[in-house]
């Protein structure tokens, strides 16, 4: 077994349990037993050995027996971020989505330890908690690191067996050093979890909700490009290009149309008779699957989408556009709109 | 019925029957007879009483048999595809992929008569095909418009129920007439089948090969929507930006460093972990194929994944960026990059 050197952790944000139980009714949805989600995370960081701090002003979010269980566990309780974050080896910000977020992230910055690491989970990507920080990240607060520590399940549930751990970007940004990544890779694997290490700006797709479409659309992909390469035997490029290109033209109808618009301007219908012709082999199942979903839509769901407007869309491929906006008004011009349209993608 | 208006059409290139018939091994995967292809095509609109020319220069495409099969159909042959323009209010594109399809396209485009418009079929974009013809079509053919007749089957196959006929494009192109689009789909019509009116720019994603990837992606969005909006009950705004952030995620990853590299980025098996917690319905059978089949993923593609190399990948929403672009530096110079960045998409 791997030796775990305690750490000094502070997990942000205890999780509304009336939410977990009542409302989204996890017990019997998922298993596990309450507290869930913050709360959870630093019970079981505390049972591994660590030192670790639960910050949540809101006391209503817990009741008197689960905030006994977090005590028991080794947590300390506070409901100051500011002092909870003096000693924060790694401050793991298990707290509301948008701003909320942001301005605890500004509160706690400035006192940090040196070298401290800031990670996300579900509500925020990293990528723009790094933009929000990082005017003080790039002058006050070089040592300072951004990245993840995301459950990709709600803690408590038996399906959180993992943490999404975001490392290097694709975009080269320097988020945190490889031993801050290794930090949180650490904390989440000393607790008996697995840790995937993750782009930094990839955590997003692979572990939000969303990951139901990251995962559908990627079996429809690896499917394609078999039946693409290996029966129908076109150029491997030809493929690639193919598939880029039905991507593309969905998120961006999705970005200018909404979902509604989106499926409207692809027409169900007509899709199902087109894609039926690439059925080549006697196991595609998830394309007949698909089929089905689509051939059967329900009433409201066609009046929906005949009702939905197709807006002006320019169908680009994304990062030949960075490319030209680089070359033409230079790198860093270029960053900073690059920027702006990161944070309306993942903000 | 609908009284059918002759038409007079040209279709350009008969299909390599060798190609169909051999290699594909159409007769027995889906039916049907040869020949396939254009030359059939040809067949369908003489036998719904059209004046019908097929130019087809390689002779060795069709054995004589099929050629006389044509002939007895109603259609002229000719290996003239110049003269075989003169009088064509249709002339159908069924040429080989790239280059070959445009130096067709320049050199009939003078001879075409009044009004007469090009509809490409499913070897190029219909949208490639009117930036290449643009400068023409705005100077001296003004005339003279581009639609599609995209049968989204091998006509000749059971499977051939439908055409996708290339209308008004999402990006307000002015591609062709109300009239030359419906001229398009009275066409099509008139052989039986239904004709799809679908935004020109937006044809080759649901009627090309990869309409598999756009089929299975689809399902995928529309389930995740409905889980996220009526069962977790997120707000819609944020579902639909999930929604545009992994489908922008996973296309800029395959335009980068494909799709080899793209899985490599969202590794399956963690992908398999998070997805699993969106399964909130008893029936998400999209779902479950697609878990179960990038779970099993066999060892060679693993290897290939897990030898992928991730390039450096600048993820934004790329309507976003094309809006920043012509604010930057104004609609005019960004129409010229747009277009380059449309052609590296769909060329």
């Amino acid at each position: 077994m791997k030796r775990v050197i305690a750490m000094k952790v502070t997990v942000y944000g205890a999780g509304n349990q009336k939410l977990y139980t009542d409302e989204l009714n996890l017990p019997e949805r998922y298993g596990g037993e309450a507290p869930y989600g913050g709360s959870r995370m630093a019970m079981e960081f505390a049972m591994a050995g660590h030192d670790v701090i639960l910050a949540e002003p809101s006391r209503e979010f817990l009741d008197d027996e689960q905030w006994s269980m977090v005590e028991e566990a080794g947590v300390t309780v506070t409901d100051n971020d500011k002092e909870a974050a003096s000693e924060a080896e790694v401050a793991v910000l298990f707290t509301p989505f948008g701003k909320g977020t942001f301005s605890i992230a500004r509160e706690i910055l400035p006192e940090l330890p040196e070298g401290s690491v800031i990670a996300n989970t579900c509500t925020v990507s990293p990528v723009v908690l790094y933009y929000v920080l990082e005017k003080e990240l790039k002058l006050e607060r070089t040592d300072v690191g951004v990245s993840s520590m995301h459950p990709a399940a709600v803690p408590g549930t038996p399906q959180h067996g993992h943490y999404v751990i975001g490392g290097r970007p694709t975009a080269e940004l320097d988020m945190a050093t490889d031993e801050q990544v290794s930090r949180c890779a650490e904390l989440a694997e000393s607790t008996g979890k697995k840790a995937y290490i993750v782009p930094a700006d990839v955590t997003s797709a692979v572990a939000d909700m969303g990951s139901l479409v990251t995962a559908v659309a990627l079996a429809g992909v690896l499917d394609y490009y078999y039946v693409g390469t290996q029966i129908i035997k076109a150029p491997e490029e030809m493929v690639e290009k193919q598939i880029l290109m039905t991507l593309q033209t969905m998120a961006s109808l999705v970005e200018t149309s909404g979902v509604d618009g989106m499926a409207a301007a692809i027409n169900p219908e007509l899709l199902v008779k087109s894609a039926r012709s690439m059925h080549l082999l006697d196991e595609q199942e998830e394309l007949d699957a698909a089929l089905k979903k689509i051939s059967d839509l329900n009433d409201d769901v066609m009046k929906w989408i005949e009702g939905a407007e197709v807006n002006h869309t320019d169908l680009v491929a994304a990062q030949a556009l960075t490319g030209e906006l680089k070359t033409v008004i230079g790198d860093r011009a270029a960053e900073g709109t690059i920027r702006r349209c990161m944070r309306k993608m993942f903000e």
